[in-house]
């Protein structure tokens, strides 16, 4: 009887940890459509409000390392449990991560107010709205837990490099056209990388659940498709140049 | 005689989980250095290093990822030892990320190579110099283990923020002047935001070295000095241009 209660106690607290990490998750998919719209709108109250949200993700990395913490030292757990409370922390970190990279997104709202407005702003938009959608489908398969949608989620991060490689050059160009585009421009610049990581982060997730159900790891790195480090992006010649 | 065979096996283990932790800070000290190489040089032979390297880091965190894991099923532990176990799943996952800042460096030589060169390389030279420096600070502080030097550390991270927000107006500026500098200036933006990216990292692993050795947070959150999220920088006046 003794031994039933413990157990029933550690699937409780096994429970609780998922459910934070849901809660947590959602949190974090709402930092992310804000901040978008911040950048969108040129919204300086969004943005504040996603930097208030940012502490509240960041004590809920807390609460979960304190669960799982307890769990390991409590219930010395081996094998299937080990791996879910050690992909928990995991998840926690990655999310933690995300939030704060969606704040830095947010951030850059006030400064663009300050700023013509420039184009690229559009894919921004179009990128954070993939993303987030990613975002989503790795916090569903997490949930269920479902590996198919983890490695379909995973395979997806490729659409959010590609578009961050026509960004980066377009952002290039409207600096090459007008110096007064140069300081949204770099902002902006910042904003699709930040997106770009947390589609990273996303991708993490997914290999977290991939490996939390499997024991084994995503097999066949995915092409990485940001090129943008090797990219040279030439200005008009004087003579083609209005 | 059993018991006191598992304590010493288990110390054993311990004290292998913290030699691979050096082994692996040394690595990316290295790769750091061979990163700052890379760009200042344009160097593209030392950035295929660089992307080698990471991978070997890499497999130093499974290797410090399969120790922890390993220990935390068989060994159990609890109190001073689990925190200890906790903080190094930390600390690699830390390096782990420094190691693909300082790749992500490096790999932009090959595009600065095709580039005209620009100034505000030096600074980035200056900035890599300050966060090795600190990197080997958080290192040392985590090996003796030693919560002064670790707390030493963290705060120097406030010169890496400020020498950031220099280098983001000095790129800023040179844009601005000739849009032939857009490309290698964007390309060293993103090279000092990952420097300051490494650092932040370095303070994280300061505030686990702290962590694990007092058992509470590092207290009073240190002043953040990246402003330039805020940043407005405004081209000269038409009339002022050359």
């Amino acid at each position: 009887m003794a031994d039933q209660h413990i157990v029933k106690q550690f699937d409780e607290e096994l429970d609780e940890m998922r459910a934070t990490i849901a809660q947590m998750g959602g949190m974090v998919e709402q930092q992310m459509t804000n901040a978008i719209m911040a950048i969108s709108r040129r919204d300086e109250v969004m943005a504040k409000r996603c930097q208030e949200a940012d502490s509240e993700i960041d004590a809920m990395e807390d609460k979960i390392e304190a669960l799982t913490t307890r769990m390991l030292a409590l219930r010395q757990p081996v094998a299937l449990d080990l791996r879910a409370i050690l992909a928990a922390l995991k998840i926690a970190h990655n999310l933690e991560r995300m939030g704060d990279y969606a704040k830095n997104v947010a951030k850059r709202a006030s400064a663009l107010a300050q700023l013509p407005e420039v184009g690229p702003v559009n894919g921004i938009v179009r990128m954070g709205r993939l993303t987030h959608g990613i975002i989503k489908d790795v916090l569903d398969a997490y949930a269920e837990p479902n590996v198919d949608k983890a490695v379909a989620a995973w395979t997806r991060d490729q659409e959010i490099d590609q578009m961050y490689n026509s960004l980066f050059r377009e952002l290039l160009t409207y600096m090459m056209e007008d110096p007064r585009n140069i300081t949204a421009c770099a902002h902006l610049l910042f904003v699709a990388k930040n997106i770009e990581r947390i589609g990273d982060h996303a991708t993490n997730i997914a290999e977290t659940v991939y490996f939390q159900e499997k024991g084994t790891r995503l097999e066949g790195l995915r092409p990485k498709s940001d090129r943008t480090s090797y990219a040279v992006v030439e200005p008009p010649e004087a003579d083609e140049a209005i």
